[in-house]
């Protein structure tokens, strides 16, 4: 199991990855690290390791960073961490990769380095969030950006894969998030999306359910899945955080992840919150590694490709 | 002080609606309620009321209702119940008019019966939530769903104007809802209206922030007024009311509010949560009462009218 990590994305780089890596080697024994980022950062983390955990540690030395202020497009750049991060996945060096640096920048690394699965031209960030009935999987939460009809009924089969492999949920009902249950409630694109992801062959035993509504996605009695595009979930996600932080702090099943899993690129990708510490950054490394330990990425490729074969 | 109820609107209607009147008579002693739709249904609320009350409600008898499930344009019928209550403010027979009916239709049937201010294409709903720091007013919810450079700068100007007259702000910060803070982060309609919403002339001493995000709406340290399209919005309010339900319940500082203010037509027009309980309804109720009071809408139109000549 190895992880290969973007020393400087985030707004709090290097500190924060630096305490994430050296929790998330002391919390996984099995972990292997490939920091990549200036040979100097790395060696605090060296520094900081017990003795025998140091083989556990690699290093892949690259100094130049993509701001957090930076356009994604600066990721096209084979010179940077995160370019360098994705391409040790890419060469087989490491199995997974994490960063908390910009989403937009990670999306553009993972997908000029490792391509796309060919049927996904927008991967989509999936987020799984506790609520009143079990775990509710959002997407999209910022991978791509601009609402396409097509766009969220693929990402319906995503997000149904996902929550089937990665939860356990037998037969995931899916819905399309919208300003009212009602068909026909929406903006023009929700109501050209809902006959979109009423004929699309969702994998498995997942059913569409139809449109719900912000509430549900705290409720989780409605949907487990909830669809929407990169821009309104990203919106949603931290709407959230922002009323936990206002009602006093998250409820006790957990609050909001700060880490979400790239779907859509033969590889496992995930990206922590620009303003992620030091634990964020450790459960998303430990997210990587749940992820490449489930086979998820391969499953949910499997599932999409059966579903768009059926709906083809 | 003479407000029109819709009696047939909202999911729960005729009853909510009922027991929301009932509450807002005993609440304001200077309230007059000019009922809306079926006289069987008003009939219950005089029924309920005391004798010394009674004088201070008063019936239009309109049968046809606009179901949750209609298309906004069922509202263009002048037989619908939200049409007569909005013909009611219209000619002057009341202050303000409360409808739980799909916002939608609302809307349709407010612009429709007072038409528009020259200055505003979409009208635009604004809730004020209770954040960390003070209210933050979060607009548009609801009132037109599709997202346009142009329609967000208008209504950073409506929203300041509300933050102003409204809570007494002096100096409202306006910001645009996006998905960082960083300048060109979002999606192409936000990358386009970051500099028109720079560019405006914001009433008095209003100040535009550039971009926040869902988080700064739960802690309102960055922002008073956050700006965003009506499906964002909407979206986003649910799923904070969705988030207070997993915490357990909303802050001790209040919840989400279930009714919002239309601004952009010449009246006042309250929008209650289609899922409005009684209680609901009532502070609806209290809140077209206020703003007319207040006399929010005419301070907020020569507000926007002082600012689109300086802007023109």
């Amino acid at each position: 199991m190895r992880i290969a990590v973007d020393l400087l994305g985030g707004d709090n780089a290097p500190a924060v990855v630096v305490d994430g890596a050296l929790r998330a080697c002391g919390a996984d024994p099995e972990l292997h690290l490939l920091l990549v980022g200036p040979p100097e950062t790395a060696d605090e983390v060296f520094a900081a390791l017990r003795p025998a955990q140091r083989d556990r540690v690699s290093v892949r030395p690259v100094s130049r960073a993509v701001g957090m202020a930076d356009a994604p497009t600066v990721a096209t750049r084979t010179d940077t961490t995160v370019r360098a991060a994705v391409a040790a996945v890419a060469e087989g060096a490491a199995d997974a990769v994490v960063s908390a640096g910009a989403s937009g920048a990670t999306v553009t690394a993972a997908v000029l380095g490792l391509r796309r699965w060919p049927e996904v031209r927008h991967p989509a960030l999936v987020a799984s969030l506790p609520a009143v009935h079990g775990p509710v999987v959002l997407l999209d939460v910022g991978g791509s950006l601009e609402a396409r009809p097509t766009t969220l009924a693929r990402h319906a089969i995503l997000g149904a894969a996902y929550a089937a492999v990665v939860h356990g949920i037998a037969r995931p009902r899916v819905g399309l998030l919208s300003i009212g249950v009602e068909p026909g409630k929406g903006d023009r694109v929700r109501r050209a999306a809902d006959p979109l992801l009423a004929a699309v062959a969702l994998p498995g035993d997942a059913t569409y359910v139809g449109l719900v509504e912000g509430y549900d996605i705290g409720i989780g009695d409605r949907a487990d899945v909830v669809v929407t595009d990169g821009f309104t979930g990203n919106v949603l996600l931290k709407g959230i955080e922002g009323a936990y932080a206002m009602a006093g702090g998250p409820p006790s099943a957990g609050g909001v992840p700060r880490a979400a899993a790239l779907l859509g690129v033969p590889g496992t990708v995930v990206v922590c919150h620009g303003a992620a510490d030091g634990a964020d950054v450790a459960s998303g490394i430990a997210l990587a590694a749940h992820l490449h330990r489930r086979g998820v990425t391969r499953t949910v490729a499997a599932l999409l490709a059966d579903s768009a074969e059926v709906t083809a």
